[in-house]
């Protein structure tokens, strides 16, 4: 079992130093700690596990050490700043092991950008070394790439001419729509394996500035300090502790306090339960800030996130993920209540942006997702998110005025702090951006609204009676679990990404389905394959025809 | 050798009526006259033989019947619209034909839209009887969907259910961005297999109207007539013929009047060569109507609309595409100042729409795209987009002064007459809107451009001297063919769609790229797959693995 809870003591491959506002993430990779055995980590290239320390990483710059404005990414080798991905781990691994791998990557780095745009923390790429592939492409989710100018260091994504795969972690989508390389110099870029150095790097917009390697600390020290002085960071806040979770593994499940995940290996598919919290919730910054991590929204976060991860990665088979609630809906709202007050409270800013990067790893998860309202659910505010993330949401309806007929509830929650990858917020992408339909919603906060009403305002899709409910869940889970997993996943990728368009989206919708078609053809994946062949010398053998 | 050109007197499956300003377009698919041999087009389905009629239909419709305003698309069938894309020839094809199939397909669809958007010409899907799959799909490419309701009819994509793939050809994309379908609705009308009667299609916004069957045909005249009431199509207007094509197919390529297509074989190569118009052109509508087919804007449109699906469908191995120009770049601008001065008139709007389908056919073309611009070559205006759409411009730069350089121009035909599909001018997608770019561009026109001016103003990517332009070409062409071509065709359709998106951009870059991943998957065509094993009363068996 693969899992993505790291302790900062036990980092085999970054270094952390905080010095003043900036913090300095130095990659180090020990080429002999791989995550799985088979290949090594040379030329500070990665695998699964260095970038799950990477992650853990930037969450605890992000709660443990709320001063910190600019992170400075960086390289502990000598003139090495990154190879990218270990391309014998790709090369040996699985087809779903790699597609995998690039999504949890792609979140990470979309995480990068989406901390700046939210929560005031800036990032730089500070290229010390030869950064190609992957490296080039943890760069690109930088704010600003620096660059040192030793006439020998480069810049390259060389996927293409190398290996017959796509630089598929933005690599792509960056180089175009971000650092808006005019294209035709792109298409050079990326076909050519020899890389660009530092100058020609300027002029193209692969990189924001260069000097030379007597001048480049100084360089990285005055940008990083630029950046942080814009911040909403306060230099005052005191950090948290992200203390180790508390997670019970059986066959039955994973087991939190807060989430629990019960698998149904027949039906191939896994209920996830999210709980309300119990008892009073703190209302004040000064309680938050003394809860910590196990205020309820973050603690349930964290529990979210990690059974989102270990799902995804170690039970492929179970496709349909039944998304439930239980508790008290009213101790849902009131933790909304002070998500909204304190929204620019540092600890609520974070863990905001915790929830809305949780909620978006749901909406790019390659499985099917039923919300079921049932009888003791709380699908209220945050929680009626999760339900809006799925793919439909069924509801039980009981004779109006039965006091025990499950409810739904929206608050100021719904309406803002959440976006999708989007950018927009998911309601707005449900009735994608009618205005009429929005206020309707949001005239509703405050009520607690049955099937019926539900129905009619469009927040559920499917609402069944009492008689019936039981066969028409049945029902519906046979039957999704019984379709071509191949085909869902393409559906669901079309499906959720309607309207607007965003970095994310292209990502997630558009690159990665290519990559994947890529990863899957012979001339990469294939026993002559290019990704297969790499580093033994022999020559790739090509199927030429053009699909 | 599949060939896309056309005669009505010889169409099997398409009648063409036109009565005042509509046109009735009937599909009655001959099930014994399928394309290539091995199944037979039962249920009003279809393959490429019968959009290629429908292509060619389309065609004559805009340039032949300029009256007509409305083209109603209904079926010749009982209680059969059409069953959509043949499963048979699906199942037996290769994933290249599958792929090129599909490309074709979404080419059609997107020019109803795209006749529906600039032309005048709008479409109503006329819904007599069962639509599934591709069926709907074309539906969905109308202005209006109007159904027959008899208590049996349904609108269905039972692609996810019945073949383990996707409706492919813009169906997940048109039910949510187009006809904004809520997508928990959309999930559930595209995972059922028995689809969708009127009452509940019209209340999802699957369809516009619906009638009983006495009642369908009144219905159908009244929108019809509705929507030719709006149309910049003039009932006045006399048609021009589309004359056969004069081409010559021989061992060293495909040979016409104004475009000649030359194999490199063993350079896995092809040079299309765009010849400029001789003499003194037409600047008048009634020069230009007199011209006819013969006009050379339109003459040389119809010969590179020809040109590039032979390539396609029938050279697959050739996957470099080398974009040349011959001739007088005066006579090229004097017809770009005709385009521009009567784009208005009937048969010039109908052209310039020619020619922007044509163009937009290559930039979604999976093959690498070079221009080159050397001696005698006449990159200009019209034919300077030709370039544009190229992934990369290569340019010949002699000495100043040397009156044999060659030279680019700029009229105003680049800039607003042809945008991409992605709604933008290509000059607008190169610069990524940049406005002083674009300015600077505009400020150009009039001007002959030689290489050192071109590169200053970003309008080629690479000069070369005398001395190196042929080594330079060389290598060029010969690294581009190198390369693996699934890898190029995934970096080909993510770096030639920056910006912003429309359906036509989510079509080809996003939803294709989910389709042909699909595709390539046992699931749906290994040998227990569900596309493989349509018909036979045997059950797919299907890999579980969620990827």
């Amino acid at each position: 079992m693969i899992t993505f809870d790291r302790t900062p003591s036990d980092y085999r491959h970054w270094r952390v130093d905080v010095e003043g506002r900036v913090a300095t993430l130095t990659m180090d990779v020990n080429e002999d700690a791989g995550l799985v055995p088979g290949y090594k980590l040379k030329l500070n290239s990665y695998d699964l596990g260095v970038d799950i320390e990477l992650y853990d990483a930037l969450q605890r710059i992000r709660f443990e050490t709320p001063q910190v404005a600019t992170v400075v990414l960086t390289s502990g080798k000598e003139r090495m700043f990154c190879a990218g991905a270990n391309i014998y781990m790709l090369g040996t691994s699985s087809h779903a092991w790699k597609v995998n791998f690039c999504k949890f990557t792609n979140e990470t780095r979309n995480g990068l950008e989406d901390s700046s745009r939210h929560d005031g923390i800036k990032f730089i790429a500070a290229v010390n070394g030869t950064c190609a592939g992957g490296g080039y492409e943890v760069a690109l989710a930088c704010d600003e790439i620096l660059m040192v100018d030793d006439r020998s260091t480069v810049v390259s994504l060389p996927e293409v001419p190398l290996l017959g795969v796509l630089p598929g972690t933005g690599g792509l989508t960056r180089v175009v729509d971000k650092r808006k390389v005019r294209r035709d110099l792109a298409d050079i870029f990326c076909t050519s394996a020899d890389g660009v150095r530092a100058e020609r790097a300027k002029q193209w917009g692969l990189i924001d500035d260069a000097a030379t390697p007597n001048r480049f600390p100084e360089l990285v020290k005055a940008r990083a300090e630029a950046l942080a002085a814009g911040t909403v960071r306060s230099a005052d806040a005191t950090g948290i502790k992200l203390n180790p979770l508390n997670r019970t593994v059986d066959d039955a499940g994973l087991h939190y306090k807060y989430v629990d995940v019960a698998y149904d290996r027949p039906g191939r598919a896994v209920t996830i339960t999210v709980r309300a919290p119990t008892g009073e919730q703190p209302s004040t910054p000064e309680a938050i800030q003394a809860a910590g991590d196990q205020w309820w929204p973050l603690a349930m976060c964290r529990e979210l996130d990690d059974a989102i991860l270990l799902l995804r990665t170690n039970e492929t088979e179970l496709g349909l993920w039944v998304l439930k609630t239980e508790g008290d809906a009213e101790a849902v709202l009131a933790a909304g209540r002070a998500l909204t007050q304190h929204k620019d409270y540092w600890l609520v800013r974070e863990t905001i942006g915790y929830l809305r990067r949780t909620f978006a790893r749901i909406d790019v998860t390659s499985r099917s997702l039923y919300a079921i309202v049932d009888q003791g659910s709380c699908f209220a505010g945050l929680l009626f998110e999760l339900a809006l993330a799925a793919d439909r949401i069924y509801m039980l309806e009981l004779l109006d005025g039965d006091d025990n007929a499950p409810v739904i509830a929206l608050d100021e929650v719904n309406f803002g702090l959440l976006p999708e990858v989007n950018g927009q917020t998911r309601l707005a992408t449900r009735f994608y951006g009618d205005e009429a339909s929005v206020a309707k919603a949001r005239s509703l906060i405050g009520q607690e609204l049955q099937a019926k009403a539900a129905m009619d305002a469009g927040l559920i899709t499917v609402s069944s009676d009492d008689l019936d409910w039981q066969d028409e869940i049945r029902l519906a889970l046979e039957e999704r679990a019984s379709m071509s997993p191949d085909a869902l996943i393409g559906l669901e990728a079309n499906l959720r990404f309607p309207g607007e368009e965003t970095l994310d989206t292209k990502i997630f919708a558009r690159l990665s389905a290519w990559q994947n078609w890529v990863f899957y053809r012979p001339n990469s994946t294939g026993k002559e394959g290019a990704l297969k062949l790499f580093g033994t010398g022999s020559k790739p053998n090509f199927d030429w025809e053009r699909v």
